[in-house]
């Protein structure tokens, strides 16, 4: 059977080196010629080298490691440790680095028979300050933050699986503007070891892959005891009711609405949620956490040179020292209760939909624009779907997010699943074979 | 003045050092003296090179480093990296593991003077298999795990200060036992990068030394923003009234009766505190979430080849395995309620007296003896300091424990200072200068 590397989603090119109908070898050449191809306009990786990607295809085709990934090539953001290969959290204090052990999830995608393709640009530490990489589907927007290497790289077909981390909306936010499948589990499945921290209380590692069964398929890899997704023929949603939602991009809420009309029309229920009272200031409350761990997380480099850090990184840190130690006790209290409050209501559901993000990618490269839809669930520690679509404006992707309880995540992906397939969005929009990108 | 090194605390050598009253060199090798005398009845090092000390020590008297922990000897748990040395968990499968980077509190602690005096014993992976370690008081008592090396070897006189971390009563269960103060600062407020994981919603960084003013020297040095430490003239405290404590060893129970009784008398409040409704069940839901985590932190090790992990580790995950999603849901939302819930009453004081543990060092090695006293406040992330006394059976030390809420850390410094002073108990106490110890 002939597989086209470059609109085939992981698992299939998985099952294609399963049953011998390819070699690791073609694929990654395949996905070299495309890299090669795109990369110039792209700027997905910090680091690459196509000798190395083919060594790795020769160790899966001689049968030297292999499993449910063998020959399937991964994008690796640049914050997880990677033996030997430059490490550098897009930080000048790193320049050069190179870790002597890989992080606990490449260490087990590697004897799954994943190749890793090359490490993906981030923002600096994973905050906000912006590296080279561009939207594929229009390089004049933004691919969203912090992973947008790997979302974008995934987009563009230069692998079809690619790690990242979420720490308030580094998953779901580029996936959304780039157009990728993308899946945060519920806080604490997944090993953070060997992956430099942001704000610990909400860092969690998630990918990126072209279905929600690639999705599903990591997680299987990764997720000790994930349980098997359950058979839902009729799905019980819900819709989230907000002000944030509601000022969202006409034409995306209108496809939203539309989405809701779909779903019930065949038969699946879809209820209204309300934001909690008190939700509004979780905002602020978030980010009073995250801006004082992110300073903590970054104390040692702060004191080594703080002027080898970026503008936004000192004004997290300048935020972080005004709030006084009460204020964040008192932060994390009112997002524990009120975490406590909605998460019993959110259980009664297989998913609750939303928009990923409010508008499709904006124009710019420095603002990676608000994680407002995506933050506070996120930070709540519920797992979370995106599902990409081209229907925005401009025929530009956008995402639409399901989230779940915590622990949910095996009903969430059977869920996602489900909605992707009613909605005719199972797979990624395919962008344009060749350049010229639109520009 | 001459400091006899192997009394003095990190502070006396730290200033000694600044005033020239000695050299790092002086220090470094009156530590090795003592190393080389008693290590080989006390096990404390997991790997010691007296060449390498004598390098770091030369740095300092050449001025190359410097700052406000120049010259002290401090121990590092085996569960840090460090640069270029064994960094092993206690585990085969990191036999000669040797990592790039040092952990970023190393790394602090290294470029504010301080010198690596070796890596401590741990249990295996900080979890319940017990590495080589005996108690300095008597070997044939458990020094308490995991932090087994760095409280012993605080105890014996191997370096004044050392560092380890707490998931469940790690920090202040052997520094009772090997009679060492111990801080563990409120969850979240030191990096844990470059540190092996076992449960991240616990596990918390902190460290041994021989007064309070040790304890906050390395907090001003770790602690981004640590609040100047409060004069509190007179203390609002109040004791742990529950069933688990009333059942302690009667001696140690009337000690910390006798205690309340000085306290008072020096015009210090002391309330009662009782244990929160639904306290007694937080015990089983510490366990769910300990063990739910611990084994999601070895997915790779037990992927790797589970023959290689300890009994222990396996019985963790095999407990991990049974329990449901659903049940580790409702075990954090319980854990979080309850906190919540606690937490606004133990705000009201400058500090919460309990013992440390229930009785001093079993005899044996094999169990390190339980950490009913500490875990549950620990695991609400509340800030806790071990003061040590000398007054158990057979002169055997035993520690109380003060805690505080969340981030009223400076407060708890401040409190525990002034308990330590009231109560006669301002440093550590000593052991027998030479060999042979009790056995």
């Amino acid at each position: 059977m002939h597989v086209n590397f470059l609109t085939a989603t992981a698992t299939e090119i998985a099952h294609a080196v399963a049953r011998r109908d390819t070699t690791a070898e073609k694929v990654a050449r395949a996905f070299i010629a495309r890299v090669e191809e795109l990369e110039p306009y792209v700027h997905a990786f910090s680091w690459y080298d196509p000798q190395d990607i083919l060594r790795q295809a020769d160790e899966i085709d001689r049968g030297e490691r292999g499993g449910p990934l063998a020959g399937v090539p991964l994008g690796v953001k640049d914050v997880f440790d990677t033996r030997d290969i430059p490490t550098e959290f897009f930080s000048p204090i790193y320049a050069g680095n190179k870790p002597s052990r890989d992080a606990a999830v490449v260490a087990r995608l590697r004897a799954m028979g994943a190749i890793v393709m090359g490490k993906t640009a981030t923002t600096e530490f994973a905050f906000m300050h912006t590296g080279p990489t561009r939207n594929p589907h229009d390089l004049d927007r933004t691919p969203g933050s912090s992973s947008a290497g790997s979302a974008a790289g995934v987009a563009a077909g230069f692998f079809p699986l690619a790690l990242g981390t979420q720490t308030a909306g580094s998953l779901l936010k580029p996936a959304s503007f780039c157009g990728a499948f993308a899946y945060k589990p519920s806080f604490g499945l997944v090993s953070m070891e060997g992956i430099k921290p942001l704000a610990p209380a909400f860092d969690t590692v998630g990918w990126f892959g072209r279905s929600v069964e690639d999705l599903a398929r990591v997680g299987r890899a990764l997720i000790a005891n994930l349980p098997s997704l359950p058979s839902l023929p009729r799905l019980r949603l819900a819709l989230v009711r907000s002000r944030r939602s509601e000022t969202s991009d006409g034409a995306l809420r209108s496809y939203l609405e539309a989405v809701c009309g779909q779903l019930r029309a065949a038969g699946h229920i879809v209820d209204d949620l309300e934001e909690p009272v008190g939700f509004g200031s979780s905002y602020e409350d978030h980010r009073i956490v995250n801006d004082a761990q992110g300073a903590r997380s970054l104390a040692f480099e702060r004191e080594l040179d703080i002027e080898l850090l970026s503008e936004e990184a000192k004004a997290m840190i300048a935020h972080a020292d005004e709030v006084s130690w009460e204020a964040e006790r008192a932060a994390q209290q009112r997002l524990s209760g009120l975490r406590n409050a909605i998460e019993p209501v959110v259980a009664a559901y297989d998913g609750v939909l939303d928009l990923s993000t409010a508008s499709v990618a904006p124009v710019g490269l420095i603002s990676t624009g608000p994680s407002d839809l995506i933050k506070v669930w996120s930070g709540f520690g519920f797992p979370q779907v995106n599902l990409p679509v081209q229907a925005g404006p401009g025929e530009l992707p956008f995402g639409l997010q399901l989230f779940a309880a915590r622990y949910d995540d095996a009903r969430l992906l059977a869920s996602a699943s489900s909605v992707a397939r009613c909605i005719g969005a199972a797979r990624v929009p395919p962008l344009p074979i060749s350049p010229p990108l639109r520009t």
